[in-house]
């Protein structure tokens, strides 16, 4: 077994998510005993040592750092971090700032998360938001869609850094060597589609990126692109689109079937399919990591139990021990457009 | 059977697609035969007489319309237009401006017929581009996704008359008699979204129709909307993912099921998904209407064959009878939004 020289930590915000603290102190716990990584919980301290009561973890690489406040889900993110400056996720944002953490794990509101990553850790030059990349898994393991997040109203240089996030993402951990980027719009030829897709083209094309083009929604699973950029609302709305297919299909497949008996490994597979949502969640965790963020942050969905904060523990440490982000800012320090200025640069003119 | 008083005229582009004049003209023959339909050919006089000398079509009510030019599917559709005045399809929707003909059928390509349309025929008050409606059929029949065209940049007049669009093609085509419309963004919360959702949130919700608020992309064929507005890009590319959908789905049941022999029914409904989007398109027929332009035209995949332009000719004959031009104009202009103005005199002053 590979044994680090010195453990990776990770703050833990303990009072993020629906089933907080409970399930994410029990999960930080299952990821401890599983060892090479250190953990710090935020949270209130009372709570906290509350609940790591119920455990022995006397041996475990397990402290915690006090934070009294909470931000809740209905709260405007950027408003509620500034009157709450003690908040968890606002402690385990500084920690990573500090030094004192090499990841945060959220499970927290997504857009608290965000912003309190970007006040406290800040940007990668050349990002102006953190990007959110969704591997499709399932009926297309070999791509990544970019952005699915926060970036709806993009400019150009948006769908630029996009793709540079989405290469380094396909190479690093889909192990795509020579990704191919391809631009989402409404046909193939080079003035198909928004203003935003006809200006993005030529950048993408001059850059030093494989870039085959636009493509088309029919073709965002044939998997003739590994990277497909667009904006965070075409992408969010696929990406949902696509993992709550499962039922659809299912309920389409079984009313054609009428009553025929179905064979055991028949139904397991459409049991399995069913879940197609939790299947695309799970096999693509780190597209919880907030890229062009300064250091690692993972976000979890709000409803995640201690199975899934131990995993996403272990994949914040996969992203700290694979140097992702000093990866992807040397990335876009070297993408090259047609006006020959740094994407840094540029991305401050927009060009729609 | 219903007898109509006085046949419907349709003008069929027998030129236009990749299968023209063989089996367009084919096609035409067909529809003919079923009668209350009369039909007018538009095209080369000896290659329409040519291909007519294949048919017994002595008393039949067909007849055809000399035009010496074809528009290609690579050619700029405004400037061709410029350049062929004797086109098939501008000859074709000429027909139809000067009230010879009530409906024209195009496989051609789209971007000329829609021009011609325009150019030519001209467009209902408070429409600036021909919108096109894609029923979602197969998961979800009680949907129609509004637009899917050539509207990519859009603002929020522009939805708002998606909005209405799709509450007529509700009611009238899928029966829905009050149909609920919602917008399609990144969340459920009216702050949520692009510029553009966030600009029309208020402008539907203030209108007369059933907004229901905003809709995401998991929700897309839950039911819960009957009428789903968004930009005309998004809609491409959900649609066109979603069209081409089955492959992928039985590839990945069948790589589970491995080497499991199948009984015959479940290989039928899995060919049958494969074969998605065929049904999609075979039941989605009206999808093909050009929705706002001033008379009935019917656009059809360039590939089509005789059936697909027999069936196009009956439902361009629906929509004539359905009175769906006149409906729809009724229906915008009783349109209300917050600013009390109609939509045509909002819609000069973009919101973003």
């Amino acid at each position: 077994m590979h044994q680090l020289s010195k453990k990776i930590k990770v703050a833990v915000d303990a009072m993020g998510g629906d089933y907080a603290p409970q399930e994410i102190i029990r999960g930080a716990v299952m990821a401890a005993k599983k060892g090479n990584v250190a953990i710090t919980l935020v949270g209130h301290e009372a709570i906290v040592e509350r609940e790591l009561a119920k455990y022995d973890v006397s041996h475990l690489p397990l402290d915690y750092v006090s934070a009294d406040e909470v931000i809740r889900e209905d709260e405007h993110p950027a408003l509620a971090l500034r009157h709450k400056p003690n908040a968890s996720i606002a402690v385990a944002t500084a920690l990573a700032k500090e030094g004192e953490a090499d990841a945060v794990v959220s499970a927290g509101p997504t857009g608290a998360t965000m912003a309190s990553a970007v006040m406290s850790i800040g940007l990668i030059p050349g990002i102006q938001r953190p990007v959110v990349c969704a591997p499709l898994v399932g009926f297309a393991p070999h791509t990544v869609l970019v952005d699915v997040g926060a970036n709806v109203d993009c400019n150009p240089n948006h769908l630029l850094s996009f793709a540079v996030i989405g290469c380094s993402y396909a190479k690093k951990l889909l192990n795509i060597a020579h990704p191919k980027v391809a631009l989402l719009s409404v046909g193939t030829e080079e003035g198909k589609g928004s203003k935003l897709t006809q200006a993005s083209y030529p950048l993408l094309e001059s850059s030093n990126l494989d870039f085959i083009g636009n493509i088309e929604g029919g073709d965002i699973l044939s998997g003739k692109a590994n990277v497909i950029v667009c904006d965070g609302i075409i992408g969010n709305v696929i990406l949902k689109f696509y993992e709550n297919m499962g039922p659809y299909i299912v309920r389409w497949l079984k009313d054609r079937l009428g009553n025929l008996p179905l064979l055991g490994p028949i139904k397991k597979v459409l049991n399995h399919m069913v879940s197609f949502t939790k299947m695309v969640e799970d096999e693509s965790g780190c597209g919880g990591l907030l890229w062009g963020v300064n250091s690692v942050v993972q976000v979890l969905h709000g409803n995640s139990q201690a199975q899934q904060v131990s995993k996403a523990i272990e994949r914040a440490k996969f992203a700290v021990e694979s140097e992702l982000v000093s990866y992807l800012t040397s990335e876009l320090a070297k993408v090259t457009n047609k006006h020959d200025i740094t994407l840094n640069e540029s991305i401050s003119t927009p060009k729609i």
